[in-house]
This record gives structure tokens, C-alpha cells and sequence, in this order.
């Protein structure tokens, strides 16, 4: 691609997912969060993906990608190393998830190198790890100009220093509302947005499952979205890495990141998700076009509209 | 009011509070169903309360309504009888509630009865209460127009025959989402709303608390609101019969029902109880203007477009 804006990197998982829903089950599934966000954000504009798996890897990363403009030349296989495995079970409401074992394997060693083809990369999104791996990463990367990161619990209440340099780095934080509450310490949810936005990001999005997404920004601006009102959901694994695939993947295709367009990418984000849980892994997913999800898109402004 | 159309009823319970939340308590406040309901209503169209309390009521409601267009004569003052009571203690996190106490009192007795010079309303909210009695208290109504009806996880499990009755004599049910979920053994909200209305309603709303609201109706017509992202938030008692009142108050001002009707009132009782919820029992609501409610309603619409 000949313009550099649109450059658009994502470091996180490769997984060997196992999943039970209520509505079956995926044995040894692709996922992990950099291949659903990959996969989202390509609807939008290309993809760097920085990422590691074992020599045990099932997975022809090449062929899951094909047909869409996803580089993997920041994909490294380590011959001596398992890839990164996952098994989970939801319950009868799909808003529970037992985690039934976690083998992090490579996640824990050493991070993959960001190759210096990708070292221009300007929008870039950090995917759940720790937080002092996020920092090593981002440093690589030389004059991004918009950078989303997500992280979870186990960071917060075990490596807070390190999130909270994180946190002055990045552009946009992009947690649940769980760890939102937690990072935070408070309960009320615009008040969290609020604490949060003082630690750094100019950008905060809070997402809430199935009740959606709240956006805060260091300005005041506020933006509430409810989820799309799915009816078939299968398995809601990775939907909130499509929603930060969806939504980076548009700022990466506008070249833009004011409130308006930002909100779009956060319609956009809610959107794919929307798509992605419908079935196991990948399956609904890849079988979507970019016209499905501008079609969802205005039905959801519809749905939301008075 | 000469023109007969916006004629509102609300049938429902008035009560002596007491409600401990992490912001401080209220002890033997106002409050109760038809209470918040014909305050919140009162905004938009006159009001007609049909309620019974005992003996040992506190309240003034002449006086508490002063200045508000709420018709009292179907309050009934039993002397016999003591006042329904209510205590309720919310923790930290403002969406799970123990019930400290509960009397019934009155509301255990024979239900008030309807004045003639209500039979003709036109437009009629069934707060909460058993299944049969809402039945016998619409049947005091000569020709409604629009009849919306509350009820809670008691009537659905012990007397579902009632209800299921109740169900196709009414247009609008309007339930929390756990109790949507249990009369349509879904778990998908998208599908219990579906379930739901194949039993009686033409439409219904779900409330799902600081996540808003899900409308369907019948038609296939969807729309999803967030809740107002409100930063101070003291006591969500009568948050509900708030939104039920703002949303059926504007629909008997508009005297009209069709969707894009519909989907304002949503947005208004929506408005209306974010206003409730800053402070204990009516503190709040009455302190509220009609021209705060419309600055709000359009601060909604702002906050929830893309």
C-alpha cells in the first residue's frame, strides 16, 4: 500500500482454543486475540500481525488469511516451544465462562520481535498481556500515531506499575467493564471512565458484553452504543477482539481519529463482533463480506436511532 | 382537560421506605409504584392514581403532588388497615438489592376500587401486583386504548395461569431482563422478547437497569437504548415505575402509539428515571422540570449517535 497512514499493527495471542457453549462445542480451534482482531480489522485496511506459536501449531496461518491483506512476517514459529492453548465452557446465560486450563506455553517466554518492515507502523493495538511486554513492543515501533491497548485482572492487581506507565504511552484503553471497575476502584462506570482518563489514555472504551460499549474521552465527549440484538449466538470467543479489530481497522482505513469518526469505529467494532459470535472460531466471520457489515451497520443506527 | 384522548390511569402500590444504598439511607420515605409512576408521568399529561394505603400513612400526597395535575380520588384511605412497607438495602455496586422487609399490609387485602369517573381512561399502567388483581382492575376500565402492565419473578412462577390471561388483555408488558428471561425460559433477550410476545403484547420493553432498555414488537420492529450515563447515582429505587411513567406520560401527551411514538417515550422514560436515581425516594424527581427532562432527553440522543 503506497500511503503510510494506514498502517495498522497488532500484537497478541495465537491460540489453540477448546470451547463448549449450550449451543456445542470447537475442539482445537483457531483463536487467540491477535488472528480474531487480524481478521476483523482486515475488512478495513491491511494488517501487520506480530505474534508466536510452537512447532505443534495446527494452524496454516497463510490459508486462514488468504485472500486478505494480513502480513505475517511478524509471525514467528519457535521450533522448540507449544503454542498458547485455551479451553473454556460458557454457561446457559453466555455471560459466565469457566476457564477450564490455560497453557500460556510460548506466551511465556520471550515476545516475538517486531521486524523493522513494521517498525513505521502508525496505528497499533496491544492485545491482553503483561503489560511490561506491551511496553517492549510498543518501543519498537517508531512515531505511531494512535496506539490501543487492552488488558485484564490478573495485570491489574499484579503488575500495576508497569500498566500504569503503560497507560501514559497509549492513545486508548480498551477493557471490560469489570476490569474497568477495578482499575479504577469505583462502581460507577462514568466515574471509572473518568479515573482512568486521568491516568493517561485521551480515550477510554469500556465494553459491556452484550449491553455494549461506553466511550469516554479526556474532553467530556461521551458515546454509549448498545450491542447489536443478536438472536443466534454460538460463541461469544473473541468478540471483544473483533470489536477492537472492527474499530481499529476503521481509524486505520479514515486516516482519522476525531469524536466523529471515532464513534463510526466504535459502530464498526460493536458491528463485526456482532458477526463473530454467531458461530464457533472464525467460521461466521470469515464467511462475512465488508457489504454484510455495512448493511448491519445501518440497521444497528436504525435499532438505536429516535 | 376537555380532550378525552390523553386520559392516564396508573394502578399501584404506595409505600413506606426505608432504603440503605452506599451513598447514605432514607427511612420511611414515599414510595411505592403508582407514586413514582403518577410523579414521573406528571411531566407530560394529567394523571389519574387508583391506590390504597392505611391508617398509619405519613404522607401528605395532596401535598406531594402540588402543583401536578394527579387526580387522587382513587386513593383510598383504609383505616383498618397499615400502609404497605418496604426496606431495601443496596451494595456497593448499586445492581444487586437484599430486601431487608417486606409488609404488605393493605396490598394483602382486596384492591381499591376503580371510581366511575375513571372507567374512561384511555390509557392505563398496571404497576406491579398479582396477576388477577391487575385483570379485575382493567376490566373497571370501559374501552382503553393502550394498557402496559408490570409484573415481577412471583407472579411468573406461581401464578403464570393469571399472567398468561393477563398477557392478552394488555399491548405493552414491561419487565426487567431477569424476569423476561424466566417467562420465556430464553436466556437470548432477543428470543425471550420474541417468546413473549407470541403470548399476548404487541410490544415489549425490557429493562435492563444502567444498561438500558430492549423495545420489540410484534412487527418485527426493534430498538435498544442505553440507560443515560449518569455519574451520581444515590438510590435506583423506583427507577422502573419511573421509566414506565415518563414512557407512558409521553404517549398519553402525544396520543399516539405507533413506533416512532413509541421509541420517543422509551427515550423519555429513560430521561426520566436517570433523574430519579440522583437522590432518595422523590428528592430528586421533584426538584426536576419538564424543560431539565427535555435538555436531558436531547444530551441521550447526542450521547447515543453515530
Amino acid at each position: 500500500m503506497s500511503s503510510g497512514e494506514s498502517r495498522l499493527l497488532v500484537t497478541g495471542s495465537i491460540g489453540i482454543d477448546t470451547v463448549k457453549t449450550p449451543h456445542g462445542s470447537s475442539e482445537n480451534c483457531i483463536g487467540g486475540s491477535a488472528v480474531y482482531f487480524a481478521m476483523a480489522a482486515s475488512f478495513f485496511a491491511p494488517v501487520r500481525l506480530i505474534g508466536v506459536v510452537g512447532s505443534d501449531c495446527p494452524f496454516d496461518l497463510p490459508q486462514t488469511f488468504r485472500g486478505r491483506d494480513v502480513d505475517l512476517d511478524g509471525l514467528e514459529i519457535r521450533g522448540t516451544s507449544r503454542t498458547f492453548r485455551w479451553a473454556g465452557t460458557y454457561g446457559q446465560t453466555m455471560d459466565d465462562r469457566v476457564t477450564d486450563y490455560v497453557e500460556l506455553n510460548v506466551l511465556a517466554e520471550h515476545p516475538p520481535v517486531v521486524p523493522p518492515k513494521f517498525a513505521d507502523s502508525k496505528f497499533v493495538f496491544l492485545a491482553n498481556t503483561a503489560p511490561r511486554l506491551q511496553i517492549q513492543l510498543l518501543s519498537q515501533i517508531k512515531a505511531p500515531l494512535f496506539v490501543a491497548a487492552d488488558t485484564m485482572d490478573c495485570w491489574i492487581t499484579d503488575h500495576l506499575p508497569d500498566l500504569t506507565e503503560l497507560l501514559k504511552k497509549i492513545h486508548c484503553l480498551i477493557i471490560n467493564e469489570e476490569e474497568a471497575k477495578l482499575l479504577a476502584r469505583q462502581f460507577n462506570l462514568i466515574r471509572a471512565a473518568e479515573r482512568i482518563l486521568a491516568l493517561g489514555p485521551a480515550i477510554i472504551i469500556i465494553k459491556k458484553g452484550e449491553s455494549g460499549s461506553l466511550t469516554c474521552l479526556k474532553d467530556g465527549s461521551t458515546f454509549v452504543l448498545p450491542a447489536y440484538p443478536a438472536a443466534d449466538v454460538k460463541d461469544p470467543t473473541g468478540a471483544g477482539d473483533s470489536f477492537a479489530g472492527g474499530f481499529m481497522g476503521y481509524l486505520a482505513q479514515a486516516r482519522q481519529t476525531d469524536f466523529e469518526t471515532l464513534k463510526t469505529a466504535v459502530a464498526y467494532g460493536t458491528t463485526v463482533a456482532s458477526f463473530t459470535i454467531a458461530d464457533f472460531s472464525l467460521a461466521a466471520l470469515t464467511a462475512t463480506t465488508r457489504a454484510d457489515i455495512d448493511n448491519r451497520l445501518e440497521m444497528l443506527r436504525t435499532f438505536t436511532s429516535f
